[in-house]
């Protein structure tokens, strides 16, 4: 049976993927115990596993961001070996390029950071990235999704330097986790790629945090009626190709 | 018998505590294949692991910064079930609270991030990270150390956002790692610190990747007979007390 893991690093966002999904929780099955929280169940006759971040347990909030993200790939690849990681989430974009609340986008090309600016030969490239995303044109034109290249930076708001790194790259959507879940995946070979969910536009002066908040809800509702559209078409490509 | 466990992001820092030392090269002992390298031996009668980053496949430079920090940490933790992690490092310093370039100092009171700017309630304070320290006072005290917060990001350079949020948070070290590999042993609840060896000023103009490069090899020098005499004392006190 085919495995697919779904990356999710707040709990509102996967909520109602969640409850439409009938995910049961589980554990990962190693005695090493993070706060990362894991749902299984069967869905269209393929295993999925839905992992989130857990709670900070001084501030109980999600922990969002890069290492956790990175280390929930991790455990999740080991623990249970997928053909496919799936990092949905909430995301900015920049309108200027089409985007615009609540579109869901899925990763394109290669996925990129924004926020590791080291500049000595080689290590400016290193902290790029440029990792590899899985070929989503062929489900983005079956479903009617948008593509664009993801950049990742652990800051929900921006600093010049990081627009400015962003557009060089041609990234049209800014997350906080995609790529670091892309270095564990290429380092590791398993195929992953990226849903995102439009909550805010970062090319607008309005303030990411107040608008992000104003749009989490429409963007995670959204989030999980294509996150489980993609997951039929992959599933039934799995059994009976596309 | 104690077991600790030093984590190196570069190899040029831990070229000379590797010849000193004498470790052998082995691994994890798991199937999962990082580019991370291992080094055991025995050291004053304690058993020692010191983990590199290793290189980036495409661009062969060292994965350093907090995602392969915090990977590499959890997996010596889960390999080698260490008493102490100890995060040995470059790093700059702010040249108005007293550091010189060559001086190596130890991580105090906690270790925070300047990089991850969530301006949500609660996940402010979750992006500053404020991770607990072991106690160093005693260890600087005997040797002659110098002690500071350390704060991580994962750039070489800084935008003035980053300086400004490394003042705010009293920290005068300023590395690519420290609080990601802290982040993992506060949460799995085992003992870490940072000894850092000063690279640059990041309070003056000239830019950092050039000073960097040009006092690398003195701060590793002065890292490696540091950390060793701070192994020294560790290992002693494990041993007969202090």
């Amino acid at each position: 049976m085919e495995r697919i893991v779904l990356l999710m690093a707040m709990s509102g966002e996967a909520e109602p993927l969640l409850e439409t999904l009938e995910l049961a929780e589980g554990n990962f099955g190693t005695s090493i115990v993070y706060p990362f929280r894991i749902f299984k169940g069967i869905f269209q006759g393929a295993e999925l596993f839905l992992v989130t971040s857990g709670k900070d347990p001084h501030h109980q909030v999600d922990n969002v961001g890069t290492i956790p993200a990175a280390l929930m790939c991790h455990l999740a690849i080991e623990s249970f070996q997928p053909q496919l990681v799936v990092n949905a989430g909430t995301a900015g974009g920049i309108g200027g390029q089409g985007c615009t609340i609540g579109d869901v986008y899925l990763s394109a090309g290669e996925l990129v950071f924004h926020d590791r600016r080291i500049p000595l030969p080689g290590f400016d490239d290193y902290g790029l990235g440029n990792y590899s995303s899985f070929d989503t044109v062929w489900i983005a034109d079956r479903l009617g999704l948008k593509r664009g290249v993801v950049s990742t930076g652990d800051s929900l708001d921006m600093v010049p330097r990081d627009l400015e790194i962003i557009t060089e790259s041609g990234a049209i959507i800014k997350d906080m986790e995609a790529a670091a879940i892309a270095w564990v995946c290429n380092t590791l070979q398993v195929p992953m790629f990226a849903i995102k969910a439009i909550t805010d536009l970062i090319d607008e002066p309005e303030a990411t945090e107040e608008v992000f908040m104003k749009n989490l809800n429409l963007a995670a509702r959204n989030l999980q009626v294509e996150t489980k559209r993609v997951l039929e078409l992959l599933i039934k490509s799995f059994h009976v190709g596309v």
